[in-house]
């Protein structure tokens, strides 16, 4: 029998989602290599990891050279580190996907011109421009860096036309560099997100809905299957779908909407693997990272079907007690292996039922373990 | 907030029992740490390893400073190894657990204690003996090496008395180093086994019984929960938590059992996780590997109940086509990153379901794509 060569999947950024890409990888019989600046980033303890920055060109030579598909764990590496190894090895998604990604601005305008309405916007790119964007958009409203903004960062929410001042202050260094936009406030109904994933041949698929609820900016919880959404999923997967294919996607992406009046608004998209799809790791019969995995490698398509209903806590800052978790039937822990920082995303726990009913009551475990009730009260309340 | 240091398992042996093990510790934040002789052992692709025999006390004595916990891949490390490192680090499970285990003889002789009948048998140490043990126990039976098997391996099967000097031959070498056993065959009407695992505090759980088929001695198929065995999970149960009590037992193990007139006869223990266990990864709320890692760690167990019906297929020699499988409903592939060789356990898929007859259903579409109707048929036939 031949030797065999076994596929190796390069990961740009090696944090937790690059993490998971590779557990997820490993059954498959696909290594994967990690490129990040930072010596201890945790996808390098489950993953070998180089350590270079974006624009170390030398040591991205020699990455391309060792792996056959490039991946982000990150979608805010430069356009031109994508471009450039996309001449010498595949990159999926594709850097026009990326770089569309990248900028709020392509991003809804692409939205709008898919049918998917966005909240109102203007771009800002100086103090006089913020007062003509307000006097357009209306308050309330936020400003936010049109490219590098993640976890709600470089964001700045003003309740009215006096909080200008403050919020040029804030982000008014940003506007030469890397452009701002200011957003309706949208005082939506429900946050949902659809994560799909459309293969190298084109098969498309989704996930059921989930449904969000950020803190400051940041995921906190999420519930899967979004629960009532009627009609609103097969319009969410036919959006999703018109994206992909206008993109030429290939792998996992997610769709934030929100949803107002009963009707689906755009807010961003994420062209990688997304925190509020961690839960089909256990939720589902094939998770967004395996079928991340499969689609940038051209192996068929998971099945997206979920297994029951299921709820995510993201662990911010610090990681909670863990034992209280693990003792909860059908809770699963998943520690990301970094040091605790305030703001940082340092774990989830998904926990999984056969029903409404039990999903909340083992929620309702977790939470009064760990003093969570607030984080839960909103999941709990939507499952009825 | 102060540094955290992530628990750190050491794992003797770096085939695909270390791999999964390192990979189901990395969701609950512990880092894998493998020693193998073999610079190529696959665990090796998913954490770092240590390439050392087990008489290279320097290399161990290194190892063990960097690991909370060592525990086994491979239940044939000296039983020396393991007591020396045992004086230096926590090993679970316990050098005794792990003597009895490798010794037919002592194994067999627990399983009586414990009130689980075996085969009849008779040591064997010259050629003598093998007469005298054929007239005790008659024919058929099987001539195996005390220590030191697996996977069928170090076996001779004898038809008749005329078959003692072909025994001889093929055995009769090991006769004084490792002993030998002359067990009655047991024309069982079926194959069962206890995946257990007991807690550094005493918790015990067994996951459902699964019920196996084995070919040329290596495990093929194996269907979880075993279906129509009314009392004997009862019965099974009770039998693993003497044994594991018996011998303080911490961690995953599996006790091998036949079924014979309706009753259960011990075969063999595995004192580590199990080929016949690989199903409860997709296929229960925790799976063994998991529930070994906390039990080692001292983590509390998790819930080791079946999520539905399921079944394995074992790749031996080299694996099949991947897409194939990668294609039906909930089906999982595990590639070990191994070389195909022949005999050699590359990789198993599991296939789960919701009911009985789904999962034949979907039993059927993977061995009608993959030509392997005779391996499944067995299982569709207990499926009803
Ligand atoms: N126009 C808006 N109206 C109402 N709420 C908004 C608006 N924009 C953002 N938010 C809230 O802030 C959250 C984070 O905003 P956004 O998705 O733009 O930020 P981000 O920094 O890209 O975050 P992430 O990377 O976590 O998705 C949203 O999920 C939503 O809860
Ligand atoms: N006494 C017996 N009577 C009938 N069949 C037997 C007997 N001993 C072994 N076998 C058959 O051979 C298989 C392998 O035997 P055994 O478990 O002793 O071997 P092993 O080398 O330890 O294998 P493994 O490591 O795969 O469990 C058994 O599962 C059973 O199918
Ligand atoms: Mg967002
Ligand atoms: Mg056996």
């Amino acid at each position: 029998m031949s030797e065999r060569r076994q596929p190796v999947l390069g990961v740009l950024g090696g944090g937790q989602l690059a993490r998971m890409l590779a557990l997820a990888g490993a059954p498959l019989g696909v290594n994967t290599l990690v490129v990040d600046s930072a010596a201890d980033a945790c996808a390098g303890q489950v993953a070998p990891l180089v350590v270079a920055d974006w624009t170390d060109y030398a040591a991205l030579e020699a990455f391309a050279g060792r792996v056959d598909v490039v991946t982000f764990d990150f979608e805010n590496v430069p356009a031109e580190t994508a471009r450039w190894l996309a001449e010498r090895v595949k990159v999926s998604p594709a850097p026009l996907a990326l770089a569309v990604a990248q900028d709020r601005l392509a991003e809804k305008t692409l939205f709008r011109e898919c049918g998917l309405p966005t909240p109102d916007f203007m771009t800002v790119d100086t103090r006089e421009q913020l007062d003509q964007a307000l006097a357009v958009v209306g308050v309330p409203a936020i400003l936010k860096t049109r490219r590098l903004g993640y976890d709600g960062k470089g964001q700045f929410r003003l309740r009215d036309r006096a909080d200008a001042d403050a919020a040029w202050a804030a982000l008014g260094a940003q506007a030469s560099r890397h452009g701002l936009i200011l957003e309706a406030f949208v005082p939506f109904e429900r946050e949902l997100s659809v994560i799909a994933v459309r293969g190298r041949d084109g098969d498309f698929r989704t996930w059921p809905l989930t449904r969000n609820w950020h803190v400051d900016g940041v995921l906190s919880m999420s519930l899967a299957p979004a629960p009532d959404i009627e009609q609103l999923q097969q319009r969410a997967t036919a959006l999703a779908r018109t994206l992909a294919e206008r993109l030429d996607y290939v792998g996992v992406f997610a769709l934030e909407l929100f949803v107002k009046d009963g009707e689906l608004l755009g807010n961003e998209m994420a062209p990688r693997v997304h925190n509020s799809g961690h839960w089909t790791i256990e939720g589902a019969h094939a998770s967004q990272f395996e079928n991340h995995v499969r689609a940038v490698l051209g192996l068929p398509l998971g099945d997206t079907g979920a297994r029951g209903p299921s709820a995510m806590f993201n662990w911010i800052g610090e990681l909670p007690d863990a034992s209280a978790v693990l003792r909860v039937v059908d809770a699963h822990w998943h520690d990301y292996g970094k040091q605790a920082r305030p703001g940082r995303k340092v774990g989830h726990a998904t926990v999984c039922a056969t029903g409404a009913g039990q999903l909340a009551a083992r929620l309702g475990q977790v939470a009064a373990a760990l003093g969570r009730e607030a984080q839960v009260a909103p999941v709990l309340s939507a499952l009825g």
